[in-house]
Formats: structure tokens, C-alpha cells, sequence
């Protein structure tokens, strides 16, 4: 079924121990798209400026992302800039320059309001509402958010809360919109503000899934190198994303399923900067890893 | 088959935001043991001083611990003193008074030397060489260490690792000993120092087990309350060597279960200061739970 995803095209910069790279591609609505194009077409809604290189779009249009949303505005695309530690886990942001992301008012192009799968990557909850006015009936909306909204627009994002089916968001994220100390009970604060489900993101030690009668729980897939976890969320949320648009459904058994192809999409994520290591990934390397997951977590 | 246990016994004043606890039992041979034995009955090797209240004695004795190893000296029993933080995983020590456990020499009684599963509890490896001098044949030895060890008895540590089947430590103490970044990259490292298998502990992030050829994930139990997570560690190999000795094998799929086992243990062991959460635990409440750990990982 169709699957929009509205969210930032950007311009990155990165330096990790493994190397740095320069003014590659990236942006949620990117790394979701490109993980997402594995299971379905995906219907992307951005912004940029005139110097967004065109073989990013060329690439995109290639992995079947459909870029009739994303608008081309005078200035200068969306960048950000960050540096990992030996760790990989925790990361400096060095510089952003929000650029044309900063008056960026989502317009659903028509052809696109009919999407069954709607995913609200970061952005401001106002703006995630926006979008949600434009659609016709989705079938399933899931929203992500970040510290900065859960401090400056907390009223909105309640609203929001309200109005999805599904919230994704990091562990740091639960507890400090719930201020709690533990996930369990930070998952069943959040699902008390109308969602039907949380998905928890614990970076390098998995994910959660709660529901009002169960939790699902699984680690990250293990890599011996990560060269660059930019946009791992993003990829996670377009491989579970994906998954559920391609196979209509999402109940439970479903959802569990979409969980572990996030993970698994968002691992080969991290084993290449920017989104190159999916240039060379195919479904049958996604259906093989998703299998070696499976003997992974077995007992 | 016979399980024994080689550490420490101890009296804990354990301060946590859900309330303190004075004086209370402790001890890594006490927490395995008592998670051992709702497997199979467990021999303890350990030292106590004359203040050590004889009430424990007999709790252990009545969950079929035999104590024929635990050795009374003159002088004041092991204490240790620390204060968890509200996230219930930073935890600090305000005082360690090794007493009697400074001179400790473990001696193994001679029907105990027979054991054919030995779990080293953490302790300096020259003792824990000591230890393994005594025993007969055993079937599966694992041993623990911590920070100190890795630090000022590294030799010493990487020769026992040579003579023990299995080493199960902590993720801070697989990167320490390795300098490595990288849990994956470390497991390899520390198996090739000789041992078969390596159990790395992530407290509530759960816990991988590495051998050769394969690896193995497990969550841990989401806990909504925390009360007390000392001992936590030492539960879970009880549980896991536990459940090892009572099925008298250690392939690859039962040490999977084994973890699992371990890993339901020590969740138990959580909801309690002290070894209170045993008091009133059925195997039939480990059953349930390792049952409801089926569901919330299966997909």
C-alpha cells in the first residue's frame, strides 16, 4: 500500500573514527525512503535549496521514491554537521544550519493525500499536524520527535499524540517527555495519550515495542564495525515502515515482524556513510540478515 | 549434577531511591546460590566472621545450599556499601570493608571436589587457579572478574581464561580488557584467549553470549520497578549455571536457554532488596516468567 514520509532532505557532514565525509546526502525523510524502497514505492514530501545535487534525486527516483513532494526554494539546502565518538554511540553536533528547512511548510502534493501509510518523521508536531490535516484516511500514521520538541512545543505534541496511531521515538526521548526513570513505565505513559502503540529506539541496544496489553523486545543486530550511524533511526523506521505498507497490515504479529526489519535495514545502515551501503544492498541481503536475526535471538 | 560456587559472602547497606537496607545478606556465592537452587542443589565455598547472623546459615540450608564450605574465622564478615542513582544503574560505593575476606584462601572440602560444575565467582584469579587445583574433573567450570582484576591481575586473568570453559563479565569490563569499542570485536578477543564460550552481561540492556561460531541476544525482563538491582549479575549466572547443572549438558542450545534462565533469575532478583524476592519465589513463578520472556521476544 502507498507510504509517504514527509521530513528533511539534508546536505551532511560527519567525522567518525572510521574516516569523515563531506556534504553527503542525508535528511530523515532520505535515510527513511531509501530504507523503506526495499519493501514498497515511497512517496516523499522535503524540502531543499538550489544547490541540492541532482543525483541525489537521480538515485532517489532510482530506488522507486517518488519525488513529486519535494519542493526545490530559493537558498541553501538544510545542513548538519556532527562528530562520533570511539564509541559510535555518542555524537557531537557541531554545526546546524536549518537553511530552507526553516520556513518549510509541508504541502501534500493531491496525488499523494490518498497514502494508507503515513510516517511523520522529526519535525515540529505543528507542522506533523499540518500534514495530517492534508491526508485523505490513512490507514496507519506513526510520528517520531526529538528532545527539542518535547521541551519547546510539549502541548502540541500531546495533540499529536492523540491524533497517530503510532509513536517512535529514542529511550533518552521517553523518559524526558514522560520524566520518568524507567522504560516500562515511560512506554505506558506515553501509549496513556491515545496512541496504539510506542516504539522505543535503544540505539545499539535494540528497540521496544508496547502496546496496551503487551511488549515486544529485541536487541540491535550486532556489528563488529560501525562506520557511521547516521540516520540508523530513520532506517529503522523505514524498514518497519515499509514492511507494514507492503504487507497492509499491522497488527501484532505484523508489527513485531516490521521491528525486526528496521533493524535489520538500519544495521547495513550504519556499516557505510551516508546512505552508501545501500547502493549495493539488495532484498535477498535484507532477507538473509533478517534470517541470521532470526538464529541471533533463538532459544 | 553437583554444583559448586567459590566467592564471597557478605552483610550489604544498600541505599536506593525506593529506600535503604542495613546490614543485609550479600555476596556473589550467596545471590548464585540462592538462584542456583531452584534448580539443583548448590555447595558453597566462601569465609564469614563471627558476626555473621546464623539466620542466613539457615536460610541457605533451607534452600538446599550446603554449607559444609563456608568457612567462620575470627574477625568481622565482608561489607560492602553503596548507593544506586534514580536510574537504578549508576551505583556507587561508599565503603568496601574486606575483613575476613582479605585473607580468604578458599580451601574445597574434600567431598565437594568431585563438583562437575564450578562457577568461580568473582574473585582474584590466583584464587580462582587455586581454586580449579582443587577440583577433580569438572564437566564445565566459569569463572567471573571485574574491573580490578583486569586492571592490576591482567596476567594472571589471561592465564586462568586459558583453563576455564567459560567467562562471563560485564560490557564496561569486555572493552576494558580488550581496549576495544565494540562488544563484537571483544567477544572474539576474549575467546581467543582459550575459553569456548564468553557471556557478556549489559544489565538492563540483557545480555550476548559469543562462542566460535555463533552469537546469541536476549533483552533483559523489562522491569517497571527496580527496587534493588545488586546481585543482579551474580543471579543471573546462578540461574544460568543452575539450570546447566540440572540438565547435565552445555551445548549450544542449552546454553541459550541457560541465559534465558539466568536472565529470569535475576529479574526476580530485582523487585527485592537483599535476597528478599526469594523468600516467597516458586520455580513455578521462574516457569511463568520464562514463558512470558518466550512471548515477549518471539516473532
Amino acid at each position: 500500500m502507498s507510504l509517504l514520509v514527509v521530513g528533511s532532505v539534508a546536505l551532511d557532514s560527519v567525522q567518525t573514527p572510521h574516516g569523515s565525509a563531506d556534504e553527503v546526502l542525508g535528511g530523515s525523510a532520505t535515510y527513511f525512503s531509501c530504507a523503506a524502497s526495499y519493501f514498497t514505492p515511497v512517496r516523499l514530501v522535503g524540502v531543499v535549496g538550489e544547490d541540492f545535487p541532482r543525483e541525489h534525486c537521480d538515485m532517489l527516483a532510482r530506488r522507486n521514491v517518488d519525488l513529486a513532494g519535494l519542493e526545490f526554494v530559493p537558498g541553501k539546502t538544510f545542513r548538519w554537521c556532527g562528530r562520533y565518538e570511539l564509541n559510535m554511540n555518542d555524537c557531537t553536533t557541531l554545526d546546524v544550519q536549518l537553511n530552507v528547512l526553516g520556513q518549510f511548510e509541508p504541502k501534500i502534493p493531491a496525488e499523494f493525500r490518498d497514502s494508507k501509510y503515513v510516517f511523520l518523521a522529526n519535525c515540529s508536531p505543528r507542522l506533523q499536524m499540518n500534514v495530517l490535516s492534508q491526508m485523505q484516511a490513512p490507514k496507519l500514521v506513526v510520528a517520531d520527535t526529538m528532545n527539542l520538541y518535547i521541551e519547546n512545543e510539549r502541548d502540541e505534541l500531546i495533540e499529536l499524540m492523540g491524533m497517530v496511531d503510532g509513536l517512535i521515538l529514542n529511550d533518552s526521548e521517553a523518559l524526558q517527555f514522560t520524566g520518568k526513570h524507567n522504560l516500562v513505565s515511560a512506554a505506558r505513559e506515553i501509549l496513556s495519550r491515545g496512541l496504539t502503540f510506542v516504539v522505543i529506539k535503544k540505539g545499539e541496544h535494540g528497540a521496544m515495542l508496547a502496546d496496551a496489553n503487551t511488549m515486544f523486545c529485541i536487541p540491535a543486530f550486532p556489528l563488529e564495525t560501525v562506520v557511521d550511524p547516521t540516520g540508523a533511526g530513520d532506517s529503522f523506521a523505514g524498514g518497519m515502515m515499509g514492511y507494514l505498507a507492503k504487507s497492509g497490515t499491522w497488527d501484532a504479529a505484523g508489527l513485531r515482524k516490521a521491528l525486526v526489519y528496521g533493524t535489520v535495514v538500519a544495521s547495513f545502515n550504519c556499516e557505510g556513510f551516508s546512505l552508501c551501503k545501500f547502493d549495493s544492498l539488495d532484498f535477498s541481503d535484507i532477507e538473509a540478515r533478517y534470517r541470521q536475526f532470526e538464529e541471533l535471538t533463538r532459544f
